[in-house]
């Protein structure tokens, strides 16, 4: 499937630890005004005088979070870094730093590892983020990905989950769904896969729910967005675990409740088509789905004309009082009750 | 062994992934005046006005880092917390935030996470810091602790590895070993263990290395001590991987050479007792034995008064040109040359 075969494999236990993070870190570059030392000290050094910094943290584990059959290591060290940057813009601040840390077994050669430091080095480039440390030690199974994200905010700029205030508008950023359908998608070549290794399917219809999955994008252009339309969301998440769960998030936090309205979810026609293909109701996966990496806001009433039109934006309901609870208004204009599903892989 | 068998065992399966977090994080008090927003939202909010704030991270690994079967699980989160915090003070920092992301197997119980966090919590007291920020998810096999440490620093107090000078009096903290020859033990106990399970060893003469083992501390008193003494290091790194492989990082980013001398490298009684048990040569342990989290540092010869007979404090060499090498001068007063053994699982 989509695999490069590499001939070059170095055993890791040709360079040792030392080595191997000394080679994988020599091509990050310090551009961050506010980073005074990277990486090769016991920590990082940062100065953010007169702004408040972010931090946030999220771990990928082998067989939980990814599948490397299907998920090129590169892609996955864009990734790694995505789902970190896109908390730190959930908090409309701007990323700066990041650490990374790897476990990982003996069975990856050297030329993997590089495959997944060019990845991070891609995004550290595209997201204008400096690397500045991290750990490299060995796993006893599969790969384990740790990466820290700090950004940073003007105090009067940050935005919390517990800002929503009834009658606010629900904005949501980009379309939902696609992730998940990606992965459906590369989920059914890879059992195709199995059975006939000389398979070559054409994924051409399915490239942009494909790209959703393998390589997600942080909204920096959101935040940059609000930032130039002067709309000071008031309160905001990402939306990682699927619609569902993070307007659950937001309404406990903020203590409100809320209507969203189901015909105003936006969706890719790629999702529509393949979710009728896959005979999946695409409300479901647009509440449920995950990993879309989108933001979801609230901002009030007044600020509507600003984002009124633009495409990047869509009003999907508004807040209520809390004890109105958290309900979505289907297409036959009934309400149910909003249930986080969300990821819970736990369960299995 | 070294294991309660507690009767409780709530399946994480129960709780699902949102509740486990709030489960195990609601307890987390905010006592620093730079956390603005701990845990609950995409990030946590930090305020450092004109200081410098370090970061670093740390990844532990069942069955690479620690063995469960004499490692309790409270111990092992005092013990991740240790590791990073040690690192913030080798910058000459003070910590003040930590995340935590653990990814874990079902085989463990709801019990053995909070057991963990109570080490976590234990160590978050005892060291004043505050606890903003994790992630915690499903792993395959082990259990994998990853800790990301935050600290904060006057710009001209920060301690690189990288300002050694030759003639620079080379200093450590406490003593060396001890954490190594505490694992040898417990490997011996767990093997007997293994043929008589009823075996009740007494471990009272090996008391003090099992504690550096199973329960390190990190040398916040020794960045204290060198406030007070007024003694700025010239440069400074933590002793996670074992003397010898911190002097050859230190010499190498000073750009210096050094000479160390063995018998004034500190011991323990209880491990000198112990290597004559195990028939292993005492200094082999301090340079490569790892653990110990102490503070290797250099500082000025003008400074020597004020550290002279500090019971916390040894010089054991001093700095030198960069051609004249890195070695140590045995007790025959040979010289020979120090070379990293240190971590270095991925050769396994």
């Amino acid at each position: 499937m989509i695999e490069d075969k590499n001939p070059k494999r170095t055993p890791l236990s040709e360079l040792g630890e030392f080595k191997l993070i000394e080679h994988l870190t020599e091509h990050f570059e310090i551009t961050q005004k506010s980073t005074v030392k990277g990486i090769g000290d016991d920590a990082a050094v940062l100065n953010f005088d007169k702004k408040q910094i972010v931090v946030t943290t999220d771990l990928l584990v082998e067989g939980v979070h990814f599948d490397l059959s299907y998920m090129p290591l590169k892609h996955l060290g864009y990734k790694s870094i995505m789902v970190n940057l896109s908390d730190v813009y959930a908090m409309n601040a701007k990323a700066t730093q990041v650490t990374v840390s790897l476990a990982v077994s003996n069975r990856f050669p050297l030329e993997a590892l590089e495959e997944l430091y060019a990845g991070i080095t891609t995004a550290a480039k595209h997201y204008n983020i400096d690397v500045v440390g991290g750990d490299t030690t060995s796993s006893n199974s599969g790969l384990i990905i740790s990466v820290t994200a700090i950004g940073e905010v003007k105090k009067e700029d940050a935005v919390l989950r517990s800002g929503a205030q009834p009658n606010d508008l629900v904005v949501v950023s980009g379309d939902l769904g696609g992730a998940y359908m990606g992965l459906q998608v590369l989920e059914r070549e890879k059992e195709v896969f199995k059975v006939n290794p000389n398979s070559q399917p054409d994924l051409t219809m399915y490239s942009y729910i494909i790209e959703r999955q393998l390589k997600p994008e942080a909204r920096k252009d959101i935040i940059e967005l609000l930032e130039k339309l002067q709309v000071k969301p008031t309160s905001m998440i990402d939306i990682s675990d699927g619609l569902s769960s993070e307007v659950i998030h937001l309404c406990k936090q903020s203590k409100v409740g809320v209507d969203i309205y189901e015909n105003k979810i936006p969706l890719d026609p790629q999702v529509i088509t393949t979710c009728e293909e896959f005979n999946i109701d695409s409300t479901t996966i647009a509440l449920n789905g995950g990993e879309d990496y989108e933001l979801l806001m609230t901002i009030s009433q007044n600020d509507y004309e600003k984002i009124k039109g633009n495409p990047n934006l869509t009003v999907i309901g508004y807040i209520t009082e809390a004890e109105r609870g958290m309900h979505l208004v289907t297409r036959a204009e009934e309400k149910i009750p909003i249930i986080a599903k969300g990821w819970n892989a736990l369960k299995d």
